[in-house]
Parts: structure tokens; sequence; C-alpha cells
């Protein structure tokens, strides 16, 4: 079997490869988690501030699902991980699980890095009506954990960033002290681009919503057939990634590098 | 955008096609969530009943994840669609969202069959040592999640016998019913066995581990590569259905037609 690719930084060492390798694995779990989330169609009483009937709670449905499941994840010690983020941090339950030390790369600042309300502010109001059906069939709670499943993969990849700046930084600190600390944005925001670079992933995300999304068929003789239909449009995916994935990522690593000398 | 193919059967009828085509979507979501699974190692603690530390839970670890995160699924009305059959139905909180009268197609005797005992013993047992890699990388909560995935994706499917049988016994109630009056399970399992069907249906398994499963890849002129690795080694997928999934789907559809005349 293939060895598989860690997704965590955890108990290993990061490095550049070891960054860009993750960020590529990462691209598989987005790309899976729209394509689950386009089974469903828009279901859009779950979005609805004045619908919600969760006691307690004044948010729409899928908020209500998705504190509540943040709850239950804080508690198994998911936001110990340096490379999560919930959406919700505000009043939740601390981690049962023993302490684990995670390899301390980050500079501690980092931790108060969390860009989640445009992560969730771009999905439902930008991204979601891109590529599911309109319609509601009823499947609400299912819906809402296919929301959850896609907004934890796109938080995970955006805030990646921290750990891309941190392997630049260390990689070439001379490069970045400058703009640091004349608190240039702009200067770092080129420092962190690379056109070409970009171009090529945004081209493989393409590729990968083509290939995961793909109707695989195989005839009684074994020969796989393919009928050419995509299950979220590829260059939805493209677009995910061009117009907020990658310039979502940079504001992480800007700000992230910003608070790098303190 | 391709149509999304409806994975649940409220508010639409249910036909031989309209099963066959969710049976044949849910592989995809299977192999999806085997693939996403496969991202962390064995993380051998949270199966361990002897270091939960979840206040109030005597199982796992992940036992305590899951009846957590099902407690919430349920709030959000996730049972209350028939094709959903939770693994821990001893006191789940009642659903909040307002009833939604899915299409009765169903005998009523249909909602008491629940082999999810089953399941999470295969799942947890036989599966999962045949597709990770061993190992702790100490991403408990996020592994729990994705076991959770695997394990719901999997009793989705397993349990959707029941509309496979109605539509079958429907269609032809005659073939089935002096089985069914003398109660021999073995006549309906015969009954419900194509082998020529169940070869195809390994086949395409396999093929969709191999398709969502490769390493894709483009160079800078946008030519496609592959490295012919799997992050799930394909004949383990084709194991999975030919061992355990239809076999126990059979299962759920021989009990389904036991009570089909009560």
């Amino acid at each position: 079997m293939t060895t598989p690719v860690a997704s965590c930084v955890s108990d290993s060492v990061v490095t550049l490869d070891s960054v860009r390798e993750s960020l590529v694995r990462q691209e598989d779990t987005i790309v899976f988690s729209l394509i689950e989330r386009a089974k469903f169609p828009t279901n859009a009483p779950i979005y609805d501030h004045s619908l919600n009937s969760f006691p307690g709670f004044s948010g729409s449905f899928v908020e209500s699902v998705v504190r509540e499941t943040e709850a239950v994840q804080a508690k198994a010690g998911r936001y110990e991980n340096p490379e999560e983020n919930p959406f919700f941090p505000d009043n939740l339950p601390p981690s049962l699980v023993p302490h684990r030390n995670y390899t301390q790369f980050l500079h501690p600042a980092g931790a108060s890095i969390n860009i989640n309300k445009k992560v969730w502010d771009m999905y439902f109001t930008q991204l979601l009506p891109l590529f599911v059906a309109p319609g509601d069939d009823g499947n609400y709670a299912a819906t809402a954990s296919s929301d959850l499943g896609c907004l934890q993969a796109l938080s995970r990849r955006i805030h990646y960033g921290k750990f891309v700046a941190e392997v630049k930084y260390r990689d070439a600190p001379h490069d970045y002290e400058p703009a640091i600390r004349s608190k240039d944005r702009d200067a770092l925001m080129n420092l962190l681009t690379f056109k070409s670079v970009e171009d090529i992933v945004k081209m493989r995300v393409e590729k990968k919503a083509m290939t995961f999304g793909q109707e695989v068929n195989v005839n009684a003789n074994g020969t796989s057939t393919t009928n050419g239909n995509y299950k979220v449009d590829p260059p939805i995916v493209g677009r995910l990634y061009e117009e907020w994935v990658m310039p979502l990522t940079k504001l992480v690593q800007v700000e992230y590098l910003l608070r790098r000398l303190d």
C-alpha cells in the first residue's frame, strides 16, 4: 500500500517539501468535499436566520450544527492542533484529551490569526451558489454536515498559510525583515506572489475536479467508460483557488509575517 | 453544471433506476471517505477502551466522538430520514426541526432493521487495519471524524438494502412471497444474488479507487501526469465490497423481506 501522506505537522519536521506536499494533498480533500456537498440541492432554509429551531441559538440552522459539532470536536482536542482553527472560537469547551506537545514550529503570535469569518462568508455567499443545484430535498442535517466538511477543508488550507510563511521566512529571513519592520503589506504580498506557481495550482485543481468528479463506469468485460459529466464544474474549482483560496492564504501569510518579529 | 444526483429518496419517486443511481453515487462517497481516513495513521489510542477521557462515557474515544456527533445530528433531524441509521440509537435526543413528510416508501417494519453493530465491528476490526498505515500522529479528533465519515457512508449504503428490497419486491411480489411465507432465508438470498452484477460492482469500485486515489499532477504546460501510486489500495476496496458491503446489503434485504408481509 502507498504510505499515506501525513496531513499534519505534529511530530514531524516541517520543510518546504512537506508544506508543499500537504497543500497538494489538501486539494484532494477540498475537491472531495465540494463533490459531496453537490449531492444535495441548495436547501436554502438551513441558511435562513429566521427559521432556526435549535433552542438557545440565534443564528441559522447550519450555524447551530457547526457550533455544536465544533464543541464536540473541541472536547476531542481538535483545536489543540495549530493547523485547526474553529469558526466559532468563543465559548468552546476545553479539550478533554491529554495535552499533546505539538512541535513548536510557528511563532506564538500565529495562534491569534483566524480569518474564518472571511472563509465563512466566501463559502456561503460566493462559492456555494456556484456549484449546487437549486432545490430543497429536506436533507438538512446531512447538508449541514457536508457544509462543515467544505468549511473545515477550506479553513485548514487557508490557515496553512501560517506554515507556508514560517518555512519561507526561515529559508530567507533577510528577504522579509525590511518589509516586516516597515509594516509594508504590499511589499510582503509581492514577495509571496509567484504567478507561474499559482497558474499551475489552478490547472492542477481543475484537473482534480475532472478526475475525481467524473462518473466512472465499467462494462461487463472490465473496460471503463465515462460520460464526460462532472459532479462539480472544474472551472469553478479553478476559480475558487484563483479568487479566494490563494488570495486568502496569502493574506494569512502576510498577517503572520507582520507578527513574526514580535 | 451537471445536475447532481439526488442522494435521498425524500420527495422523489423511488424506482429501480433511482435506487441503482444512488448505489453507484454512494460508491464515490465511500471511496472518498476511505481516502480521507488514509491520511492519518492508525492512531490506536482512540480505539482503546481503557484510555477514553470523555467524562460519562465508558467506551473508546472514537465511540464518544461518534455518540456525541450523532446526538448533534439527531437534533438536526438526520435520523428522521429513513436512509439514515444511527450507530448508537439509545438515548438520542429528539429532532428539533419541523417534521418533514418523507415519502412513505418502505414498509413500516423496515425502520426496526439496524445492523450497524455489524458495520462497526467490520470497519474497525477487519477493514481499517487493511488500509491505514501503522503509527500515531496525535490527530485524534480529525481521525475520529474521518472514521465517522467512513462509518456513515458504509452504513447508508448497506441499509439502502431496504430500498433495494422494496423496489425488487414491488417489481415481482409473487417471486418473493413463497420464500417470505416459509421464512426461507437461503431461498431469499438466492433470489437476491446476481453474481455477474456483483462482479461488475467490484470492478467498478476498484476502478473508482484507482481514479479517485491517484496523485494528480500537471506540468507547467498543463500536461497531467500521475505516478501510479494510490492512496488506498484498489483491491482492498474491491474486497470491502465483495466480502462485506454486498453481503451485508443482502442481509438487510433478507431481513426486510422477512418483515414485508407483516
